[in-house]
């Protein structure tokens, strides 16, 4: 959680009072967001009518709570961490493990990690964050994975961060196209300079340095967003939720009744012994969750449910 | 690698020259020590008559050769690497997927790296390091994965390390006690305290924090071995190899002609996605080659062939 400077947006900053007050407007917004994308999900399920696995039942989502309570104690990691949050999952017949994480947490950063987030120090390592992180595997190897977050943030600053990228196992350029364009045109709406500098972070972040090659094929990734206008900044966040909403739907819905070869089977359980390789060694959210004593089952449920290192 | 004190073997050391003087000896030995195994576990393949796979064709070692030349120039990391080494992978009816690597490499380490190995900055960073390195994953739940690995450091000290653990997918207390007893009277042919020190450092090094679970039965690991007696220290190292290969195959031959259950398979497959998660997230070595541009077929060749997150 090291911050570029580069990327972060300085000035004053509003006053914090704004973040604190719309703590409760942005959580609700993750939450609502949640349902929206999990009936949408449950909607594909039901429609699938042809290919291998229409004749299979239609997944469901499954809700698990957890409660980190209000206890003061600190955790292995120093860090007092309060809250909780809902793991939503569905192992359907389209979907072959999609999670859908909501959570709610506040406490005390140790003071080594208050040092790395920004405020951390002014506010004595307090803070409060929310989000909603979104990872779907899919039975088809001619259906792009996906990955999509967003987050607000508070210490002594507040901000939002999130971001969301394709991950086909075999690159359709329309696809591509169409995922970029739609976070282009809701990037545009608010700012922009936006996607040109959402679009780079995101090709820097999503990148597997031991295999020269990028994750998947890119979309956005924004951190430490704050503008002096909250609502403006929260409708962003909001924008961009729904954004994912629009396009990826379409983008299985597109695929997910062609059948599949073995081959090609083989081709994605490879991919995406990549994509673990790139969470469990490289990114920093599941590093800092694991390494810190975080919800191991929350935070590990965008491993791939089966990958093969042949 | 970090250093703890505790494992050092401090005092002078032996004379330095006695280290480089044996290079060829220790490169030598972890070869043949390489191609004893490999053609023992060659025989297990010949030998399985019984079981779901028998009917199979027996597997056989592939060997691949890698060299980084001798060229001074640093790579990512700012340390200069020179040599190379061989690979030797199979995939069998009873070895799903094992990998032997043996490496001997030399150059220049980069400063920041320097500081963290012992005898590092005395050296100018200048090292000299051979080993064989071996990780086995098994067709059958019943069989027990593998890991050992016995390497020669020189900076301006010389030292061994190593060592080896058993991953059963269900424990056997039979195979548990064999393995240990094994390695227990390997140590206490060279030193009394050597077993309960390097058996206490195993269990400590491969355990999964974020399962709260150790990631197999144990076994022993070492490191920073260096008596003032370098044919006794290096007696000790060949020791640990051929006690591997008395003990393993043993283990193997027990279970091999077993059959299993689509359900033993399963749980075979999510205890791997732990192991995975280990060598991913914590096993120093692969951090450090992943993150110093090491050759990334050779170190993700512990990767399991097939892995479940269901």
């Amino acid at each position: 959680m090291k911050v570029n400077p580069a990327h972060i947006n300085t000035g004053e900053g509003q006053k914090l009072s704004i973040w604190h007050d719309n703590k409760h407007t942005a959580s609700a917004w993750f939450r609502n967001l949640r349902d929206q994308i999990c009936s949408e999900f449950e909607a594909i399920e039901e429609e699938l009518s042809e290919g291998p696995h229409s004749k299979l039942k239609a997944g469901r989502f499954e809700q698990k709570k957890w409660d980190r309570g209000e206890s003061d104690h600190p955790n292995e990691s120093g860090s007092v961490l309060k809250g909780g949050g809902e793991m939503s999952l569905m192992r359907g017949r389209v979907f072959e493990k999609v999670g859908v994480n909501i959570s709610t947490v506040h406490g005390v950063f140790s003071k080594d990690f208050a040092k790395k987030i920004p405020g951390g120090e002014d506010s004595d390592g307090q803070f409060w964050a929310s989000g909603i992180s979104l990872v779907a595997h899919m039975h088809s190897p001619l259906v792009p994975a996906v990955h999509m977050n967003t987050r607000m943030i508070v210490t002594s600053k507040g901000w939002f961060g999130g971001g969301a990228d394709l991950n086909p196992m075999y690159e359709v350029k329309e696809d591509t196209i169409a995922f970029h364009n739609a976070f282009k045109e809701c990037c545009d709406r608010h700012n922009p300079d936006y996607y040109p500098r959402f679009k780079k972070w995101c090709d820097e972040y999503f990148y597997i340095p031991h295999r020269k090659m990028a994750r998947g094929v890119g979309g956005i990734f924004y951190d430490y967003i704050d503008n002096n206008d909250w609502h403006a900044d929260f409708s962003f966040t909001q924008d961009v939720g729904k954004t994912f909403l629009n396009i990826y739907p379409k983008l299985v819905r597109e695929h997910m009744h062609k059948p599949w070869t073995p081959a090609q089977r083989e081709h994605q359980l490879v991919k995406r012994g990549y994509y673990a390789e790139y969470n469990l060694v490289y990114d920093r959210g599941t590093q800092f969750g694991l390494k810190t004593g975080g919800n191991t089952e929350a935070i590990l449920m965008s491993l791939p449910p089966e990958a093969k290192w042949p």
